[in-house]
């Protein structure tokens, strides 16, 4: 297998870009991912991708907990400034403005709509760990079109 | 959770919508998935729900492989075919063009590129099987835009 033809074809693949929040006892962080879908209509449930070496993944394994927050058409900046690894950036969420909810649920305020999400399972693979949840909660902020890899022209893929 | 919401919600993610491909030792079959998407570089895995009552499932899950056939911009109409239910339109592929490759991969003729897949782990999530396979071979058909499901109109989320 080619791996220059490798990367252009898994690039051919759809995908959105969101914002995961994810808390633990001291911190909040956010990152985009774009490696996530639902998976079933009842129970609700959602898989997401996250990497192995992210701050994040252990943040989500502890707490159980995340929010996938649905970014809008225009927000390349800030998903860029999420996109950043918070090892590297330990500063990124500075800027970020974000409610903590009633139930604790981390919500990025300038999303069009944010899922609140429960571990269930999760699967070892390869360099990430899937992480399958529960759509508990669900919130919608504003009205508009949601933010795609496509229009951000950014790459996640291959 | 208000499921008139949840649906409104989770409909605003994005996805592509592929031809998944798969046979056992009698017959070859192909389906739509939209609940699709890599999830690791190295090695370079995918994950795919399929529904627990499809015919599709336990086919990939005996053979272990499959193909995914990445559909172009304008075939709604050979989605639409592929999405239907191969229990209820047992005749549904007379009409498709498809090949067997000299290593036993079923093609869709007519797709943009298509990615073979062998089962690495699976995993029961609610009315859904979990699909993880490697990416072990991989072609390019043709050059052109993906077909997306907001090209499509369809709906498969929520």
């Amino acid at each position: 297998m080619d791996h220059t033809q490798r990367r252009q074809v898994l690039r051919l693949f759809t995908y959105g870009l969101y914002a995961v929040m994810c808390h633990d006892t001291s911190d909040v962080n956010a990152f985009t991912a774009n490696w996530l879908t639902q998976v079933s209509f009842e129970p609700p449930l959602l898989a997401v991708s996250v990497e192995n070496i992210s701050k994040s993944l252990s943040m989500i394994l502890q707490s159980g907990r995340f929010t996938v927050n649905v970014l809008r058409s225009g927000q390349r900046e800030l998903a860029a400034t999420l996109g950043k690894s918070a090892l590297k950036q330990p500063h990124k969420m500075a800027n970020i403005v974000y409610d903590i909810n009633e139930d604790g649920w981390p919500i990025l305020r300038e999303a069009l709509a944010w899922v609140a999400c429960e571990v269930r399972q999760s699967l070892l693979t390869g360099d990430s760990t899937l992480i399958v949840a529960e759509v508990v909660n669900i919130g919608v902020l504003s009205e508009g079109q949601a933010l795609t890899m496509a229009e951000t022209g950014f790459r996640h893929a291959g």
